[in-house]
């Protein structure tokens, strides 16, 4: 057995400790990258932890650019994988997922090859590329995972967990994510600033009553109380799951919601005022040529410098209402990710670790043969039941907290812009 | 009689249309500046607003770097100006002086030759360059009058007015400025940005009981009452005219305060976090090199861009707080200036306009005689009367506000930083 990694940033870093964890089963672990230095710091980080398990098996660094086809189908040749994970950004997909069906070997993948904020990639055409696989894979009989990350992708398992054992009929979606950690810094992003800022900058949609809604970010907010990390703000966004699972989870409304504490969307707020979030080209005066958001990029902290000494819990989960037994019912299942214990684990903060975990977790059902059909899945499609099984041993337990059902639907406030 | 003005920004654009409304004692005007279109775009706007008083006088543009000394004492060869008014940034101050020494020629300027915030530039070596040349002035025969702008400048000449008609004794002298005007952007300078920006995060000097304290920037704050203006935080800061006054000036506390709204200083509070106030080198990821400030400069809206439509009013003024006749007496002596009246009048906002007005009203002491002595001369030096009574002729009335003297010293406010 074998698999090929492609991608060495935070959430690949996560990645490959996790797949030497469980390397017994998955085999042989090649990590590429574009940088193999990168690549390499990984492993020295995977041997200073002692987290190959299996120390007969191969543990190795390539160099690849992932945006080109060729290279990727050649070095698929060389490694001969049973699965290739990427865990790069989401510009990559499209030529990891073709070279993958050229070589007719396995894929999976942590979110949606758009950016959601750029005219023509938000929410709603979101996955339309990679569904266009589908068939290609089937016929190739290979086997395609999409966004088996934690939101997306552990949300969405518990999504159709609670279809499957919990609801009768579902009312509304929801899925909560906060990261209650602290980096001791006064601005940073968990994730590669220019990514972020463009994420949160755009539109958010949701579904509704069977039909999209486009929203200015920021605009919809909710408190909630997430457990044992108190009430937090979360705001309505673009995220790849409202996508998926409006396709595959019948309920009257989905939609996601990120925490922003008050700090953190103040200094978002005078950025963009100012107009450093800005990806279009800026002339200085003595005619040097930049993107503001690339400056910014290089004020702030590197996100992976972020992880020692990060302190405090995430958590994500999905919220669920509808009615169960003819009773109405409010159930939300979530994970508690501690920036400390991750740390201690695989040297990389919760950030990362929430995407990494479920990647590898939903390998070994590839591996075992739970989630082994052929053609392109999305999480909500497939069995919870393995998966869910399977992820507190890897790393991130979960729970099924029950609310009063009485309340009804959330209490959404709708912020004047 | 001519005048040779060197600098077209916001205050030479101001200097130089007060002093086409007053050419027959100012005589030709020559208007220099590295850009030789700044001079013309101002020499139109002269023409439009028909500013030129005694049209039979010329009014020229010319094109120097004001950095060269030799160049400055050909154009001065060429021009045969009776007063050379330096308009430029403070960093020229000491070539034009200089090439006013080597030409025999006197000088004005409205700020000193420092920037107040690099070390051994601060207040406490403010002017240290400039009374340098005392005595070389002297003896070549020529005057030089430094600081002649509202603040420092106007508020010297109001410090010096109350020592001569209104206190026995003198306690303290705080300056205070506040701009009350609204130009409609969200964040923008009044000046040049990264003259703005250093200046603001520069530590404060006061004066107090015969030595100098040194303090954070926004580490002191008061509220004062601004006449007309309503009531305005303001806070400690490093300017020019606390060093002059505590060389010409007997008080115990010498200090100059500046209005910053709430929203204004979160936003300077945010770009200082995130390191986007430094002129120090930052690499972007792509090799490409630049400072910061120079980014945050061509983000901004181009200041001379803020005078149509901004409205409101400034209040700059000196309180005075000391004995008179055996009793405590508090008086604020101030003008305030409207930014709609000084666009009617010059095409510009009221910040240039209250720096540019004092100078063309120095400039017409100096060639009625009344300050004409050999020499380098701060504005605390000058006989106050003849000044006050001009400046409302030339654009700014000014008034005297007893307050309640029972209250003592103002009440100041030592924040945690």
């Amino acid at each position: 057995m074998a698999i090929l990694q492609i991608g060495a940033g935070g959430v690949g870093w996560v990645v490959a400790h996790k797949a030497a964890q469980n390397n017994e089963v998955l085999g042989d672990i090649t990590i590429a990258s574009r940088t193999i230095a990168k690549c390499e710091k990984i492993i020295e980080s995977i041997k200073g932890k002692n987290n190959l398990k299996d120390s007969t098996k191969k543990l190795e660094a390539r160099s690849v650019d992932a945006d080109d086809v060729d290279a990727l189908v050649a070095l698929i040749k060389e490694v001969k994988p049973d699965l290739v994970i990427n865990a790069g950004p989401p510009w990559v997909n499209m030529a990891i997922m073709e070279a993958c069906y050229q070589s007719k070997v396995s894929y999976l993948d942590t979110s949606v090859a758009v950016d959601l904020c750029s005219e023509g990639q938000q929410v709603p055409q979101a996955y339309d590329w990679q569904w266009g696989y589908r068939e290609k894979f089937a016929e190739a009989g290979i086997t395609g995972i999409l966004g088996a990350g934690f939101d997306p992708g552990v949300v969405s398992i518990f999504a159709a967990y609670a279809v499957k054992h919990l609801f009768d009929e579902i009312d509304s979606i929801d899925v909560m994510d906060v990261n209650a950690g602290d980096h001791g810094k006064k601005f940073a992003t968990n994730f590669d600033p220019e990514t972020n800022m463009l994420e949160i900058q755009g539109d958010s949609f949701y579904w509704e009553n069977e039909e999209w809604k486009q929203v200015p970010c920021h605009s919809r907010m909710l408190e909630f109380e997430f457990p044992n990390c108190g009430s937090h703000k979360v705001y309505s966004m673009a995220h790849d799951e409202v996508r998926s699972m409006k396709e595959f989870i019948p309920a009257k409304r989905i939609e996601f919601w990120m925490g922003f504490g008050d700090a953190y969307l103040n200094y978002f707020n005078c950025m963009r005022d100012i107009g450093l979030l800005s990806p279009d080209p800026l002339t200085l005066h003595d005619g040097t040529v930049v993107q503001p958001l690339h400056v910014l990029k290089a004020l702030l902290p590197d996100p992976t410098s972020l992880a020692p000494g990060y302190t405090g819990l995430t958590c994500i989960g999905t919220w669920v209402q509808g009615k169960k037994d003819g009773k109405d019912r409010s159930v939300f299942i979530y994970n508690n990710a501690d920036h400390e214990v991750a740390y201690e684990d695989v040297e990389h903060q919760a950030i990362s670790y929430t995407t990494g975990v479920p990647a590898i977790t939903a390998a070994l059902q590839f591996f075992r043969g739970e989630w082994a059909d052929k053609g392109v899945f999305n999480m909500e499609q497939l069995n919870p039941d393995p998966f869910l099984a399977t992820m507190p041993e890897i790393g991130l337990d979960w729970h099924v907290q029950e609310l009063e059902a009485s309340q009804g639907l959330p209490v959404i406030q709708e912020l004047k812009k």
